[in-house]
């Protein structure tokens, strides 16, 4: 059926869609969210939305998206109705809790990415992969279908090593020491970071208050040749897109069953060939059991090898914040600090050397402990991050007092003596958001204990900063309600009631 | 954040959504498919698209639904980001396997209706419903919950009767017969019924071709009043309309796992006191196994004493077309015929009288059959039928050579000589379609000879008639290929041959 095109300067996320009038719909034999054949120039299949007023009869509505796939906008477009995509079949089969095939898996995330599958459709395949599970074969399939259907950055060296989290700790600004002890040391690290989901700051948020990160493919190349090095947002540059897309499911669901593809698609993406990988264990993490991160490090390892990366994980302590800072600004301070020597951050430092000093012997070097130790304390750390920052368009003279902290505060005091036996992980992200973070770059919150640290009366356990008053109020009102931290004795065992009916509560950190 | 309205004149299906520039969005917390909360008079949670072009910074696009919502659309929104809704902890209990409660369930088919939940969230819903299996008393509270999410239709009859097939067999026009039978021996029976998804011809369809079948609900209620039954649209009076909604993510997924909630919900919403189920079983049908539908049968029937309705259940020989025709058109004339007794169609006929009879015996009548059979014998079916067409709006004196066939056809004719030993019900339902049926109401399949009948060669099988020679032509390709029946000896045992690469064929009936 031939329809007149009307532009609707809609966007729609990145997904092609088109608006039908009610009876051109019925007469093509289509309904909402179905798939239509657009045949112009060249042919596009696009998602359905049905109109009875924004279209006319006899035409159609094209998004953004669509408008850019034709180049330009077509007059007319030859309408139809598009076969069901076979990936259909084949997320059905995972419904039944068949093993999908390498072929059957590129087919869905092809469709994934090119549009072909509506939302629903992506949400029950994300949803059968959380209940019916996915073995390494599929994994190692999802994880080169997911690179397959991206861009990739093709830089020519020989080594090239990445370092990852699979998340769940706030405060964790690590990367941000990492790569620069890498780089110094003279290992390539083309580091791309994600921006927070559920958390108070990722990697991209905090390195975004040192220097700008929304960099293109090619000056994330120019900024690694000239630096060895680089910290920017993975987000704009079409490396494995469908995780971008599978994120949305699994954000709302909180459920994350393709944790291991997303991390080890966006890894072979850059073309790592050494890769490791931080595991935070512990209660407040996103990983509870040393056993079950073992069994998570032996999967990530195998699946590594799969795909031709030589893998190591670390399993890091997760009980608690690391360092003393939460949020995009205070963490950036935080970690320029430490790089400076200008600050002791006994643990921040410890878990930074321990995976640059196991990238330094994956890749042939001896004591790599010492050696990131060193390279922090002779000033060559710092002297990197000021290369990258530079070579990324930051200025490189930055001092921690230029980055801005949120100046409205307020602290959570200590009603009695003791031990300070447990902090929630949830809780102090939640805090944090609730005062600004990530938004608010100078919002979040410094502790001044951590666990097993003595804590008399009247101590400040932490110190909430926020940028606007109506953010720090809010989070005045919440604070008590979270029972964020406990002190006491060692022997008191009660951590919290029950009450009758209980509150359950959303607990979930997505970001990896 | 206060930001203006734009009213974008766009309509999204039902579910209100909204359009916020990105930086607004970002300030606000909130991403693409998540919700806000916007605040004029009243309060209204919605959608959030993501645009940088169609809404400047400041400024709120807002679709017709929203309007709507809001009565006339206000200059100014409040908006904020709104917390995650219950239901999606729910949504999340179901995943992980547990059995959900009333009120719970009850949460997400609200979320479902007013729109909180967003198609990804129902989809996974809906997809662990599949795998994880419901429970009768997670029927129970989804039937409940959906006739409260939606309207009722409030007839104050102490007996209302009902009749419904869960479907799956083409050519099943029994309820054009059923409803005149039993509304002219003085029982009320307001029949709503649905048109095609997946199949050739919907109840709605057929009836269509003899009078208006949109009525509102007011309308409907006149009808019954007057006529003691209707045979209505049930898609535009919103009764239990989760339904709606949950089946846009089922047929394209071809997964069925409300069918109860969804069938009997229906039924609850009309009022209905006694209701007959029609579960049609074969290897054609959606029902394979006569075991199969003697659990199904066993669930409905304590799903309808939950929800007070007395319920039976009739298992129907489903392996092949019921009656001589497939399509609207064709449909409708041969039940017309039947009731005028101007045709023979035996198991059509003795379909609808065991139907109608088994709702004569639940009422309390006696010999059901014989006094069904009298019904149409004495013309007394066919004065009620033509009754109903003149309160819905029809012609009452319409004629079968009044109801348009198309008069395009090819014709299916045996290759040697035998028996017809089956017929590919999904096969059959694919010509149809691809004639044109159910949008070109003149389309269809009549067939010459049903299983068992003695056949020779070139005697027709069957005849395909389209109104347009396009849709007749592409039918023609296809027929071969389809293997839609199997005509020889009782000792052909090979069906067809699978070969090397399988191509696995989509074959699915959803409607019910």
């Amino acid at each position: 059926m031939q329809l007149t095109v009307d532009v609707l300067g809609i966007e729609s996320g990145g997904k092609p869609i088109i608006f039908l009038n009610k009876s051109d719909a019925d007469e093509i034999g289509v309904t909402a969210s179905g798939r239509v054949l657009l045949r112009a120039k060249k042919e596009i299949t696009a998602i359905v939305n049905i109109s009875t007023k924004t279209v006319k009869k006899g035409h159609i509505g094209i998004s953004e998206e669509v408008r850019q796939l034709f180049g330009s906008a077509p007059h007319k477009l030859d309408v139809e109705i598009s076969a069901f995509p076979k990936s259909l079949q084949f997320i059905r089969n995972k419904l039944e809790g068949k093993k999908l095939l390498d072929n059957e898996i590129y087919e869905i995330v092809k469709g994934v990415v090119d549009g072909t599958l509506n939302e629903s459709e992506i949400a029950s395949f994300v949803t059968a992969l959380h209940i019916r599970g996915l073995d390494l074969d599929e994994a190692t399939s999802l994880s080169q279908s997911m690179v397959k259907t991206g861009k990739q950055l093709n830089l020519r060296n020989k080594i090239i090593v990445d370092k990852h989290s699979i998340g769940g700790v706030p405060g964790d600004k690590t990367t941000l020491l990492v790569v620069p002890i890498v780089a110094a040391a003279g290992l390539i690290i083309p580091k791309t970071s994600s921006r927070a989901i559920t958390s108070a700051a990722g990697t991209a948020d905090r390195a975004e208050c040192l220097m700008p990160v929304n960099l293109s493919a090619d000056e994330m190349k120019q900024t690694v040749k000239k630096t060895n090095g680089c910290i920017v947002w993975g987000g704009a540059l079409e490396l494995a897109p469908a995780d971008d897309i599978f994120v949305r499911t699994e954000y709302s669901l909180y459920i994350d069953p393709l944790l291991l593809p997303s991390i080890m698609s966006k890894k072979k993406a850059v073309g790592a060939t050494h890769v490791v990988l931080d595991i935070p264990t512990g209660r407040g993490a996103k990983v509870k059991t040393i056993n079950e991160a073992d069994y998570l490090a032996k999967d990530l390892i195998e699946l590594g090898r799969r795909l031709k990366m030589h893998t190591h994980c670390v399993l890091s302590y997760g009980e608690q914040p690391v360092g003393y800072t939460i949020g995009p600004a205070l963490e950036a301070k935080e970690a320029l600090e430490v790089l400076m020597n200008e600050a002791n951050v006994p643990d921040l430092i410890d878990k930074a050397c321990k995976i640059a000093g196991a990238i330094f012997e994956m890749t042939g070097r001896k004591n790599g402990y010492a050696m990131a130790h060193e390279v922090i304390k002779s000033g060559r750390a710092e002297a990197k991050l000021r290369q990258i920052i530079a070579a990324q368009g930051g200025n490189p003279k930055i001092k921690p007092k230029n980055i801005p902290i949120g100046d409205q505060t307020i602290r959570l005091k200590a009603k009695s003596d003791g031990k300070l036996l447990w902090i929630n992980n949830a809780s102090v992200v939640e805090i944090a958001r609730m005062a600004g973070a990530p938004k608010d770059k100078g919002a979040g919150v410094v502790f001044g204990k951590k666990i097993g640290d003595n804590v008399s009366k009247d101590d400040v356990i932490f110190t909430v900063h926020a940028e606007k008053s109506r953010k720090l109020s809010r989070t005045h009102d919440l604070l008590e309600g979270l029972n964020p931290v406990g002190v006491g004795k060692r022997t008191d065992m009660i951590i919290h009631t029950v009450r009758e009916i209980p509150e359950l509560k959303r607990s979930f950190v997505l970001e990896r």
